[in-house]
């Protein structure tokens, strides 16, 4: 059973200021490229990216390298540069008293709703057209420090304790939504938070899924890999308590929280023996993933990254069961950190360009019909040289539930 | 185990005309009272809500009658007035073709990003300031149909076996959070579909929290009645790996979504007989409770509740404990069902007027420094008769543990 780390519950800026620093500094960079000057951020991504909690208020950053915080919630907090505030619109006079104008003041257009953000330009006084910080935010976290590897490094280790795990908890008979039930708890015990940030208002996610037979091929709204019915249309994917068979694939794709920094795996398991058709394209998703773990170098654009994936798969006479049948997910991999769909993107129209420390999770799968989904998954983090670091180390095999 | 309920996999509209009328009518009034004429709708909550089951894309309404549903995934739906498109330009021509004008076509300005509100309203044409029809949709929603009633039932009645299960569920020596994941895993294996809604982007929720001792004392920055410090600062809220002490309380206020509509209820546990002043505590709750059951009828102002429940609190001498001790919610209910957090608010600044069908989740809690968190609270149906239709059907005593 995980124990609760030690931290200084009172302070407003868990980082400290050189870890801050390592965080803002390509931040101000792009603000001064965009003629940005200040930007306030309240979403709870950025807040803990920015000060290493999450807390109810502001943070308040200026290329000259000001940081100030506006806290609502909780009262006790305590920093350098913090002030209790109950309304938004205590900040303008608060900057003013310190002689800080606000310049052109950025928000984050792309997390907070309209409705929000015309309510905050009006406090704020910011009466032309509002500029978006959300962007810069999002192009800084991609590339994460030595701190944020360390804690992802700590997530996919609990994570693959967890998946090891697997196994012991199989009992013949069971449901996918069986199996997938006793993972949550292996993984809640483990110290899994359960809480599973996605960016976009669209994307909907649990713990994860796992999936077996022919509900892997029923296409789901949401934009993950793979898709399945559900238990309800009102969250309609992943499993749907379809019973698993005996040399049929089982696959788990459920996520690694454990740090506030997610890792994401998928191994596949089975009861008894797979076809060789399963096997042969499990092993063509492991043959992907190494192919381009060894690509991933900065400098590499990620599109081409996704071009060899396909490629790959259209080799092995598996084109039509890529990233899904019925439906085709038109991405292999994706960035993941504090969120689980961060940046890079490698699909066939990413512009993203693969840098150093970007943390990828690399998602080759396929959807055979008659069999069900087949495939690994496993999170990169990518380094000078080639091969990427890979933080999922569960064995690359079909691993046997008994 | 639950087993997943049969539907039409491929029916965008699983409400039917009937029930779709019913929800839509309503929206529709208000829309012509605010001169809207039509809107577009694309949150999964408000798809949910019109249609019974969430998809990527968007439904259009127009204050004459019309429904169509752009649908982008999954492309296997279909229905009447249902076009599948790829992207959400293609709407006005769609429109245009079948000789609908958009006249002021509304977004959801409170649901939507600020760059997802401007880039819709480009491609869509809309050049003057966008209108909102989040707001009408939130205040619709607030009065549930005699169908969304009986799936808040079934969600109440699985919830209420889950919260009957928890004595066994117990181990002497277990921490808070130990005890929640068996409760979190019991309500899975009941079918609840763990996926919680909740409105705002401030808020997050993953499945409910158990608090025990001091640690209930710790302010959150989030808006729930109680706090907790959490087991890390990316998620501080609940459990922070407290142990279970005999004679003090144990709060479980874990979510039941088992069917797309969350009923909302908290017990106290003890492993031990508790003291006097944690019954005392945990009495008024009751009496608060079936006070304010009785006060729910159409036309109570809700502000009037929360001042009810107040009173009681100072009269029992309870005041400085009432909704929390270092931080006191400024509620004591809320409006639940396809998200946590719906109309109306339970809340001394709250305008709204309670009227029939709401459904509201009453928590009367406190937190008594040495005790920890005591209370209950209860999910109710407004009748046009008082008292209240209680859904949670849980004995209101603090339940022994052993």
């Amino acid at each position: 059973m995980k124990v609760k780390e030690p931290y200084d519950f009172y302070s407003v800026n868990l980082l400290g200021h050189a870890e801050q620093e390592l965080r803002l500094a390509p931040v101000r960079k792009m603000m001064e490229a965009q003629g940005i000057s200040s930007a306030l951020i309240s979403s709870n991504a950025n807040l803990y990216y920015i000060s290493g909690r999450v807390f109810r208020g502001y943070i308040y950053i200026n290329v000259d390298g000001t940081v100030r915080y506006f806290v609502r919630r909780p009262s006790v907090l305590k920093g350098e540069g913090l002030h209790h505030i109950s309304r938004p619109a205590e900040i303008t006079s608060l900057l003013a008293a310190e002689g800080i104008g606000p310049g052109t003041l950025a928000l984050e257009l792309g997390l907070l709703s309209y409705s929000d953000i015309v309510r905050l330009a009006k406090v704020l006084g910011i009466s032309s057209q509002p500029v978006d910080i959300s962007q810069i935010l999002r192009t800084a976290r991609s590339r994460k420090t030595a701190r944020e590897q360390d804690l992802l490094r700590m997530s996919g280790a609990r994570q693959t304790l967890v998946y090891n795990r697997i196994p012991h908890l199989y009992q013949e008979g069971m449901s996918d939504i069986e199996l997938q039930i006793e993972i949550e708890r292996a993984s809640r015990l483990e110290g899994c938070l359960g809480q599973f940030r996605v960016a976009g208002s669209e994307m909907e996610l649990f713990m994860g899924n796992v999936l077996t037979g022919d509900n892997a091929d029923v296409p789901s709204p949401y934009d993950f890999a793979m898709g399945g019915a559900g238990l309800d249309p009102s969250i309609p994917v992943g499993a749907d308590g379809s019973f698993i068979e005996t040399g049929k694939p089982v696959m788990v794709d459920v996520n690694g929280n454990y740090t506030g920094y997610m890792t994401d795996m998928t191994r596949c398991y089975s009861d008894g023996e797979v076809s060789a058709e399963c096997l042969h394209a499990h092993q063509t998703s492991v043959r992907i993933c190494d192919a381009l773990a060894h690509m991933m170098v900065p400098g590499t654009p990620a599109a081409e990254l996704y071009n060899k994936a396909e490629e790959m798969a259209r080799q092995a006479g598996l084109a039509d069961y890529f990233m899904g049948h019925r439906f085709h997910a038109p991405f292999v991999g994706h960035g993941v950190g504090i969120e689980v769909n961060e940046l890079p993107v490698l699909a066939a129209k990413s512009r993203d360009i693969i840098q150093q420390d970007n943390v990828i999770a690399v998602e080759p799968k396929f959807v055979i019909p008659g069999i069900g989904a087949v495939g690994i998954e496993n999170t990169y983090i990518v380094r000078s040289d080639a091969p990427a670091e890979r933080i999922t180390t569960v064995p690359e095999v079909i691993i046997s539930l008994t």
